[in-house]
């Protein structure tokens, strides 16, 4: 029997795992040109959106302090850049292998931690702020991301396919 | 100093808070023409998604075992029949005092849960399978519907405005 902490998180990584998966099916079906449609008349490519969730996913470990980036070099693709303006971007096979090897990682190091582990701050908060803040924790980035990951997961499934 | 459960559960009803106030924040600030506005070409308008959201949370009460939807009406005209499908709609100012309503008595309720009454099975499965699959609680239905509120937001934020 799991204690009530463990149920928590588990319950938490579960519904990240979910919305990954769903991200992962959606944009892996995809065809070459598929990726090339906007979500939106003049908004981001799905090719971008797919990027980007790869990219802001990949950030979690520096964040949750595990790590570097496996991909460093999206952030300046997919979060620092709109669509459209990096000159040399991955191919379609290469983001899914991204996305693949940080999904891996970031789940196995997920089911790694304990309780007391999810509670500690992330590093985009001081010590001194932490003390004050104990809710800017490692758990609710889990959840912000999973929220990040839904919202534009309901963006991808509008584009005109 | 919050105990860990209390401290996974308060970080989960932040982040489904914060994604309420946010489509709260967007459609009551929408005029009644672009409440007509469809989120995408063929797809839903800008209103019904706003109902079907509320409808969705409405429906969080008898889930939880917690009461019944304060405005049943809804779940027939914004979950059970596609938009246009329905003949009398609720008008704008209704929807903005329904949301407050169930918002208000939902955080009052998840506030009031001890960790034990989170991990509780929900109503949508039996004990029988409840006992075999524990994941299947009352802190799972939160962590959907939080996911659901992002998923459609980001749809909400597209719509051509």
């Amino acid at each position: 029997m799991s204690s009530p902490d463990q149920m928590f998180a588990a319950a938490a990584i579960k519904a990240f795992r979910q919305n990954l998966d769903r991200a992962t099916k959606l944009f892996t079906n995809l065809t070459e040109d598929q990726l090339q449609i906007r979500i939106a008349p003049g908004k981001n490519r799905l090719f971008y959106l797919w990027g980007h969730l790869i990219a802001v996913n990949d950030t979690i470990f520096p964040l949750l302090g595990i790590g570097d980036p496996l991909y460093p070099e999206f952030e300046a693709i997919f979060i620092k850049s709109p669509d459209g303006a990096a000159q040399e971007l991955p191919t379609p096979a290469e983001l899914a292998a991204a996305s693949k090897a940080i999904d891996e990682k970031l789940l196995a190091a997920f089911n790694g931690f304990t309780a007391s582990q999810w509670l500690e701050r992330h590093t985009a908060v001081s010590e001194e702020d932490f003390a004050k803040e104990p809710g800017r924790n490692r758990f609710a980035i889990l959840l912000s991301r999973t929220s990040h990951l839904a919202y534009h997961l309901g963006q991808a499934i509008l584009a005109p396919k």
